[in-house]
């Protein structure tokens, strides 16, 4: 058997393996659909469960499990289609019931939902069905801690090695703790999803909303997702319990996960002895003050309460890349819509479900900028960084810089291509960067309060691109269009 | 005598030394101001001319010359002092003789004279005596070279050995080719200067334009400076002869005097040998290209001769940092406009008269970009950056890479303290793009056809500061304020 077969063989097990993994997930909002007799969506989800039962078995009928390691290299492909065939099944519930009439829209949704973007092509969400904004929500859960993570760590009954792919999918540059998560840990990482997700839902519920409200807008906030079934976002509720519960649940996702499975096993002090961390809300609570300071000079010195809990949401929202929104902070004074741009190129910490640059990596790069002084003072001498009182390689800071400048191409070459609607550039930037950081919303035509409705097709899918592309950290699609990665053997 | 008052005498004598260049530099413009019978302006040259005189000799009465060395890191605050020297001394003409009316507004102009930005707080130039348009388009001959390296590399009987302060000034991060300027070819490089101001001056008269002129524009255009005496700078003219040649003269400045001086020696071929050259050159074509082509699709398929010649002298001057505008590109469509605003991050050549990160910079971030998606195919291996086929050390690659961190971090700071004006954030960071990178326009508020004289006093002196760091390649002034370099006992 040759080698490529077997690479093919086993991606065509995974695709089938996440084929069946994506009709488990649609019966939740196939039974909401029959409790609520929507029609159209239930006949939308039994078809494409059907179809995904029929595609996902023929690969294991057809070939038995094999034994054979793919290499690590391999996992591109694999991660970037699993996301693709994802988002195009995911898509086709919005498409058949009716809900959304173009491809574009239903797979923009879709793609949005599942590398837990958030941002909607919808003028008017609270029209569509209860079971195709479940599916919409429940989008943002799956895709959380990543859609082959979820195939592998919790499936292994599908027999594939996810250690070895799970690198192409991973967030955040600490290498450590990414194979850590595919060890003794990884069951208890996703432990610890599920049982933050039931602690949101089970605080949410003590507000009175009903459960499926608490259901939807815990899987928008644990995945640092964004999508809400309310044109007005959360400021539907008009309640300061809910904004406040929902506001610390978007944090401590956006967090590592690792951390907390630490301060289970160490006590709390764990958390704070991580720098990232320390970094990480250090900025939410600079930020959040300066806003709410700012915002309370500018409205004439009045209700500072008020400010500090709208400024907190909104930080705590962008930071964490989720989207949720209690106010429109594009109508805020420059000083404090600057601060909130800053926040789209920072992004949730290594190992969370948020998405952006990330917290390491920019505290990295900001220690960058303080050995560049000293390299001045000290010519000869390169200053170490040091990250949580360990030294990093200069291996690791070229890769962080790596990083950056390449983010900062692909948000230009995205802005580039949007410019091509006509539109302002704070709205091409932010969109793009909204897009590629998985956060949702932007400023001016796509701020808070508005949604991508008006984009041609063309900008759709751009965004679309931007977000799997962000969600996967970049070089896990860019290796695909490297001429290395189809012939390997012109490199080694 | 204590190392201390070594430091503090040399440092006092170069500032002397400076302020007799300045005396020496207003000759022209004070017999200008004589020759137009321009009182007010004659006035206030000789008073300053005779302020810098009495001033400028006092260090060398008090102190005899002293062969004493200082070290290179003494160089920070000589040379960020002596820029700051220039800029007051450079603004009391403007002041005194009326023609501004604040300190703030005097001192603006006089920063973005030196540092060779262009951007005005004039609402009309016009109407300015000759003698003060004169000496504010000659800060930008002056500037444009560096002032530190015009006393030392120019005047030697200040007895002071520029070679060591010389690192604090220099455009660009080739380190061999900024020590060989204070060697033989330092005077060659000057040679090369006052040539090429010659010829352009040469060739601007044939246009039959006068030669007062010919002078200025020269001035703004060798040093990529971009002040006019036009409100409409070189749309003023109507003139493709004119625009032909100081869009060519713009680019010239903009490359590496040292491969002028090679060509010279070893032929034209020198210059496309540079891959720093052949990058600046590329990005030059493609993106008029791109804009003339895009312009003339938008408007209808017409006049693409005309589109061509609008995009090249707009490209050439943005990527030139010269500022000079034959067209508003700021009614451009959307993706013309993103076009213009990535040259905002590019800028000339180094070892040049241009500013920005510097085309050599961004061409390494690009390979490093390139070598990110290397390392996630071959985890273990490091590929070397190369550049004009020379392999570039990982100290090299880190250098540009702190370097851009630290551009990116200043720019999101300079746009963050505008931001305090109230004004749109495109406003904002384009004038903070633009005076960090001594361009000169921005967009909207501050595009082409607009100017600074709206902005508050702070948000003035924000962009003066901006310019200085940007032109002194951020680390000098950094340094400053780094705890080490007052204490340096504590790090050795």
């Amino acid at each position: 058997m040759s080698v490529k077969s077997v690479k093919l063989k086993t991606t065509l097990r995974i695709e089938g393996s996440l084929l069946l993994v994506m009709a488990v997930s649609m019966l939740p909002p196939l039974l909401i659909a029959l409790a609520e007799k929507e029609a159209a969506s239930l006949r939308a989800f039994m078809l494409v469960i059907a179809g995904c039962i029929v595609l996902g078995v023929i690969p294991f009928i057809l070939f038995g499990p094999s034994q054979r390691k793919i290499k690590s290299r391999d996992g591109f492909l694999i991660v970037s289609l699993s996301w693709l065939v994802a988002s195009v099944v995911g898509a086709l519930p919005f498409l058949l019931s009716g809900a959304m009439s173009s491809f574009a829209d239903a797979f923009f949704e879709s793609v949005s939902g599942f590398t837990t973007t958030g941002s909607s092509i919808l003028t008017d969400v609270e029209v569509l069905p209860r079971s195709i904004l479940f599916w919409r929500s429940f989008t943002h859960w799956l895709g959380g801690m990543g859609i082959i993570v979820f195939i592998t760590a919790l499936m292994p009954v599908f027999g594939i090695n996810g250690q070895l792919i799970a690198n192409s999918e991973t967030t955040g540059p600490t290498k450590g703790k990414i194979l850590a998560r595919f060890s003794d840990q990884s069951r208890q990482l996703y432990k610890i999803y599920i049982a933050m997700t039931l602690v949101q839902i089970i605080l949410l519920k003590f507000s009175g909303i009903s459960l499926y409200d608490c259901a939807v807008h815990t899987f928008g906030s644990v995945g640092t997702g964004g999508l809400s079934i309310y044109n007005d976002s959360i400021a539907h509720y008009n309640n300061v319990y809910i904004e406040l519960v929902i506001a610390v649940f978007m944090l401590l996702a956006a967090m590592n996960f690792n951390l907390y499975y630490a301060a289970l096993k160490r006590g709390p002090k764990e958390i704070f002895r991580d720098e990232e961390a320390r970094f990480f809300l250090l900025v939410v609570g600079v930020i959040t003050t300066l806003i709410a300071v700012y915002n309370w000079i500018f409205d004439g010195f009045e209700a500072i309460g008020e400010k500090f809990m709208d400024s907190f949401f909104q930080v705590s929202s962008i930071i964490s890349t989720t989207g949720y929104m209690t106010d429109d902070y594009d109508v805020w004074p420059t000083f404090s819509k600057m601060m909130i741009l800053l926040l789209f190129f920072i992004g949730g910490c290594s190992s969370s479900t948020g998405g952006g640059i990330k917290a390491v990596r920019v505290l990295v790069g900001l220690k960058l900028v303080r050995r560049g002084v000293s390299l001045k003072l000290h010519p000869s001498r390169i200053a170490p960084v040091t990250l949580s009182d360990k030294e990093l390689g200069s291996d690791a800071t070229i890769r962080v810089s790596n990083f950056i400048f390449t983010y900062l191409c692909i948000l230009l070459l995205g802005t580039l291509l949007l410019a091509f609607d006509g539109h302002d550039l704070i709205t091409n930037l932010s969109a793009a960067a909204s897009s590629l950081g998985n956060v949702g919303p932007g400023f001016n035509l796509v701020g808070p309060t508005m949604n991508y409705s008006f984009f041609s097709d063309f900008a759709k899918y751009t965004c679309s691109v931007l977000m799997i592309v962000g969600r996967l950290e970049l070089f896990t699609v860019l290796a695909l269009f490297s001429r290395h990665y189809w012939n390997p053997d012109r490199v080694n």
